[in-house]
């Protein structure tokens, strides 16, 4: 007999030789069915490999992340036999889950070219076996063995990876006729597998590396209900449609030039404005709690950075350094701000009255990403931070944080994120040399941000070992409308640079002190947290934030001229207006208009311009009626007022 | 006899030989006096040269440049005398007269060093020598007899210049017992030289060249009468107090690191707040005229610059690339913001309807400067440009310069710069192969831009051959309170942008035509144009755009919490307070900050906090007495309203 633990500390007493499985069933039938793997004693183990000793014991389900692992990777393997079956002599790579699905990296016979139409064939063969319900069976080889199977079948890949690994550790697993080397974990057999959907194909190199041979990458999604497969498709239609990259073109906001560079955004009129809206927007926040502005040329000598250590930590990948034409000089794209700002500390002696010191700079800072890493705006190559150093006596990090997760707390309301959640990560205390800092200092930083959290009463989730090597740090986690998790800002202590920068503060006590830093962006980049309000809103901003607030529709030429002047009027007043004086008829305007996500439509023919007064439509409302440009103007006013003091 | 004609045109006939003086003479004894040189035609000539022929003749006295540059340059020659007395071995470089005054790059005999103590010394014996009232005597010399005689007297660097120069168009000039090779003109003689000083010492490379042995370089100045000299040290002394470097230092507005980088202004928060209130203003007036504000990278792709030609104009003498750790991509540090404005346009196909487009951006552009040229914010290594360029039809060109000059004069009027001038650059008419662009268009851009300053009624000089390479252009000059004159904005009309980015646009005749581009920068940039600012108001910043626009004194700790209530309540109003809660006496507080410039000093204390009010003070004007919060913001509103709006 063996002693199972349970997450619930409970322990049972079952069979030798009992597998997962066995167990759940043992325990509730219905339970046994949504069982996909466990981890048994810390290991992923299969839903029905046998257990033979004691220990702790958990069970995976669809609804947790290492369930739908074990079913995705499950998925893969089945693909992978589909493609065998119809595709004889395809040689594989590795074919991993993914966090929405599966991949498989092959090469195709001579000759065949997977493409979109072979996609509904893929699927129906996988389907086709998966109804055999055949059990994924784990089976330990030895190295001689595995090699000689693959090598028998010509899968020089599967090879190479063999010969590579330590004998008396490879694992098989087979279902059907398809065998493939992994460790599993896999489900007990492939009826599981109810609904499937190739989505995508792509080209990659054979472990990444353009030297080798191009192999042919096939996506996957599967679920264990055709239900679940619609819903997906119906969220991936809605997502494609959120894809900030076409809202971003549609809406003239952002733009790439190759000649100016892959991952370097053009922020194009309308874009800028949403930009600047953002930047005022939160400089004004900042304002109040006291941050100044600062700014910071975009490079660097190197002894900068060799200074704060990100030479030595990131200088081989990153852009390679400026060199000046005579005198010998170096100089790189600035990484991050904080060195620079650690200059600006030292320009003159502080003393504990002085802090904290907050210096914001909306930096802009270049990190290179290779091209195929690149995506819209959120993967580029330059990007420019909401960023912000507070220089700190060690007693203030707490009441510091607090102040932080207030604006942040305010920003995620004004903008409608609702559902958030906040990771506290903490330094790995069986491995405290990895870490810079005193034990006093850590144990009270990460005090102080437990309590800061707890005192604003965000959802935390604590994660230990997840500290950056010189501080804890709080990040924030937004979930949009279609269940998508988005990482947003950050706020992190910092031992380090203080001490590399030999920064220093006299205290009451007239002794010199060590600041310490706290790094923080809420938005994290203008570039991301632009993308994510585009994929979140579907690129209807809120009307203070919108590019275009107002459009102003002549009904005919004839009143162009005032159509104008009322748009100057408005902008005049910091309103944000154009005008549609296109020749076409009223109606087609007001529709063209319409998709357009702008707030307020004014429409002004002769009445309006012998009134000096403008028809209002509100996007999505009834006709406002018409009203004198001054009340336009106040409901305008009073409407932003509402949005961006929600509580008043 | 000889006929010399004068500028007046008439002509009149002098005895073969007359010298530039004699002729003086002839017409009258006051000219004389005051005739330092000549230019014969079209050569600079001794006042005591012969003239042999017929020609045009110019006297130079001191009020001219010309008449200036004969007086500086003789007066090295004469410090170069005296030298050679005080420290005999002395060896001479090159001795030009400069803008303000003159130098001479000396090597010393072994042993001598000049400091500031020997100035004296040297103005002295400078005088002494003057006083002897002996002629600059003009000899034409042979190369050997020129080598003849540095070598003799072991003058290498002379010898050097010598041995590089044509036989036959050499020529020495002596005054007293110091000879030296000089192409003149010079001064009659030495006595006209009234008063001088020493002002500084440098080290200089000979010929600028590191490798070689680096000289002593002796700057100085000199002057008619004493009495200019006495207002010239004035001067400096008031220039001095002025030089932006110390009262941006002092005011804590930007500052240099070593480790960032020389040349690469760090904008302290003071400084910020300064340059962002003129970035908005200037935004400001720039939406009222139709500009769209975009954002670009501050690198673009080696390729940018190769198509926009900079890469083969400053590749060499630029910061060099950047490259990527993979890749093999160049990028390049942006030394202008246009090619990436010309990419903007490029991003969608642009209709006669759209034009002009006005792609505004406060962009950041990076150049470099050896070291030794970099000086405060004036000469700097990265610089934020307020760059805007117009892409417009050809017929439009005359209209939109109208419209930048208006933009122009409105800021000179709000900055209270009186005194400008402007001038027109048009190209070269006998050296058409020079330039761009086909002649039609030059004549209509050229004429577009006098027509354009006329009507706009600017004070103009126009220049024939100081056109660009790719269209002509407009400068405008500010001259300030100590006299000095200032480069600032600049307009440029750019037909070769255009052509290299093939922008098109299509007309209202259907077919394609190539927009004009027009470049503009009324600042220049946001760092030289605030080194102007401070130097030209010496730091006494209008209010709307000082720093610091109020400071709240409490008169005693109690007050404190009162006094920083009524700032946060200022600054939530937008205006900029400060509190000085030092633990000082009221009176103290009141003398320390009445030396900082801020315009409005409020005291608070039990009355003024009984009854929610402040108790102004306006710096340089009496006390304003007590008043409400509210009033207070209504009049420093005001106040504000009346600086940018001087005309309502």
């Amino acid at each position: 007999m063996i002693n199972i633990t349970f997450p619930d500390g409970s322990v049972k007493e079952f069979a030798e030789g009992s597998t997962p499985l066995d167990i759940a069933k043992a325990l509730s039938n219905s339970l046994a069915k949504e069982v996909l793997s466990a981890t048994f004693n810390g290991q992923p183990w299969d839903a029905t490999r046998a257990i033979n000793e004691d220990g702790t014991l958990v069970f995976h389900k669809w609804e947790d992340e290492e369930g739908k692992h074990t079913f995705r990777h499950s998925a893969a393997h089945l693909m992978a036999e589909a493609l065998e079956q119809l595709y004889p002599g395809t040689k594989f790579g590795i074919g991993p889950a993914l966090e929405n699905g599966f991949y498989y990296d092959v090469e195709l016979p001579d000759g065949k070219v997977i493409t979109d139409e072979d996609f509904p064939t893929i699927e129906k063969k996988m389907l086709e076996i998966a109804r055999q319900n055949n059990p994924y069976v784990r089976k330990e080889v030895s190295k001689a063995e595995a090699l000689e199977y693959f090598n028998s079948k010509n899968d020089n890949y599967k090879a190479e990876l063999i010969s590579e690994l330590e004998d008396g550790k490879i694992t098989e697993y087979c279902q059907g006729g398809y065998t493939d080397l992994c460790r599993g974990p896999h489900l007990p057999s492939t009826g599981m597998i109810k609904a499937v959907k190739i989505t995508s194909i792509a080209g990659a190199y054979w472990r990444g590396n353009e030297n080798n041979k191009m192999l042919t990458r096939v996506y996957g999604v599967a679920f264990p209900k055709q239900k679940m497969l619609d819903e997906y498709m119906v969220l991936l239609e809605e997502a494609k449609k959120r894809d900030h990259r076409k809202i971003g073109k549609d809406m003239e906001l952002f733009a790439f030039s190759a000649r100016v560079g892959q991952g370097l955004p053009l922020w194009l009129p309308k874009g800028t404005v949403l930009r600047e809206t953002l930047t005022k927007f939160l400089a004004k926040i900042q304002k109040k709690y006291g941050y100044q502005q600062v700014i910071t040329p975009h490079i660097g000598n190197k002894d900068l950075y060799v200074t704060s250590g990100h030479y030595a930590k990131y200088g081989k990948d990153s852009f390679q350094p400026i060199h000046t034409p005579n005198e010998g000089e170096e100089y790189l794209l600035k990484p991050m701000n904080c060195p620079h700002h650690c200059e600006i500390y030292r320009i003159k002696p502080r003393s504990y009255k002085d802090l904290p010191l907050r210096l914001a700079e909306f930096g802009t800072v270049y990190r290179y990403e290779q091209s195929g890493e690149l995506h819209g705006l959120t993967r580029v190559r330059s990007f420019t931070q909401d960023d912000a150093h507070m220089f700190v006596r060690p007693d203030q990090i707490k009441e510091e944080f607090c102040k932080v997760i207030d604006i942040i707390l305010y920003i995620f309301k004004i903008l409608n994120f609702k559902e958030y959640t906040a990771q506290v990560s903490l330094r790995d205390p069986n491995n405290r040399q990895k870490y810079i800092g005193t034990d006093e200092h850590w144990d009270m930083a990460e005090k102080a941000i437990i309590e800061a959290a707890a005192e604003k009463g965000l959802p935390t989730i604590v994660e230990t070992g997840e500290a950056a090597f010189y501080g804890p740090k709080l990040d924030f986690m937004v979930k949009d409308a279609l269940g998508r998790k988005w990482q947003l800002g950050t706020i992190q202590v910092d031992y380090n640079l203080p001490e590399r920068f030999d920064l220093e503060f006299t205290g009451s006590d007239d002794q010199k002190h060590r600041p310490v830093m706290i790094h923080r962006a809420p938005f994290g980049s203008m570039e991301r947290f632009v993308a994510v309000l585009i994929e979140t809103t579907a690129g209807q901003f809120p009307l203070w934030l919108t590019p275009t607030q107002i459009q102003v529709l002549p009904i005919s030429d004839k009143f162009n001229e005032y159509a104008y002047k009322v748009a100057e009027m408005l902008n005049d007043a910091d309103f944000r207006a154009e005008v549609d004086d296109r020749n076409e008829k009223i109606g087609r305007k007001i529709r063209d208009n319409e998709t357009k996500h702008i707030p307020f439509m004014l429409i002004v023919g002769e009445k309006e311009q012998a009134e000096g007064a403008v028809s209002v439509r509100k996007q999505g409302k009834a006709d406002l009626g018409t009203m004198s440009i001054e009340d336009f103007k106040k409901l305008i006013a009073s409407e932003v007022e509402k949005e961006l003091n929600p509580e008043a």
